[in-house]
């Protein structure tokens, strides 16, 4: 079977029970999560948020890019979101390479100029935690979001830490 | 019970459970979803997905911003992602405003000029998947990508419709 074909089949038993379809747009939790895009960390599962509840937004490496900022600003100023919460997680790929290293291989690979692209690589989880956290706090247009708070996922053990 | 409160508590049982600790890096079924940060779209439970299996991206509206190819980039390349699924939703928010009118609006909040940020509104969510897929196929560095596909889920009855 196809991976599409896969999803099809598994969306139709998800509809099959499914029962939440009179939900309202903006999250009942007023959160908005930034995570990492990796496999093993499934947001709402590790967070324990169920439909309906909240945001995420997620990307390599959990980054508060420009992309990120702008989907944090739609979700806080027309969908109400005030709480923005961080999550990074151990044993992350972001650590493994240097972004020089990839523009090379990219460039060379595909014959073509990489160097102006950023891919945010970095050495500390916990230091890139508090990074984000810094950089969302300096946005003037995320002023009024009442916290912003960062954790790090153990995919080992299933647990959360927080950093502060 | 605040909303970290809550949060810890919930990771707290979901740790005591946690049974898959010992998964690789790279996603299983070698496919990267790039979805909408939408609540109401819980992306693994919608598509089928189990834990290590797909990267998930996700932003305001699904969009292929530089950010979200800057992950696709390193999910394909550095994590060997074969296949990209694109998901919208109905009842989007981002057809309910115009990027001016957010502009102004924040602008004039703020007191500081937001025209040069894009927010990404868009009019039509089927006409948005299709030009996020255009775009992908067009990114040199994206090229040995097997399929990109879109989907329409469905807000009100938990049904994927393809885009083609």
């Amino acid at each position: 079977m196809s991976q599409l074909e896969y999803i099809k089949n598994e969306n139709k038993k998800h509809s099959e029970i499914f029962k939440d379809g009179n939900l309202p747009l903006p999250p009942s939790r007023k959160i908005a999560v930034l995570a990492c895009m990796d496999a093993r960390l499934l947001v709402d599962q590790v967070l324990g948020l169920k439909i309906g509840e909240a945001h995420i937004i997620r990307n390599a490496g959990g980054i508060a890019t420009d992309d990120a900022i702008r989907s944090l600003i739609i979700s806080h100023e027309l969908l109400g979101t005030k709480e923005i919460i961080v999550v990074n997680h151990t044993n992350c790929s972001m650590v493994t390479f240097k972004d020089e290293d990839l523009q090379k291989i990219i460039s060379e690979k595909y014959n073509n100029d990489t160097t102006n692209i950023r891919f945010h690589a970095f050495e500390s989880v916990e230091d890139n935690v508090k990074n984000q956290i810094k950089h969302i706090r300096s946005v003037p247009f995320l002023s009024e979001i009442i916290s912003v708070s960062g954790f790090i996922y153990d995919v080992s053990t299933g647990n959360i830490t927080q950093v502060s």
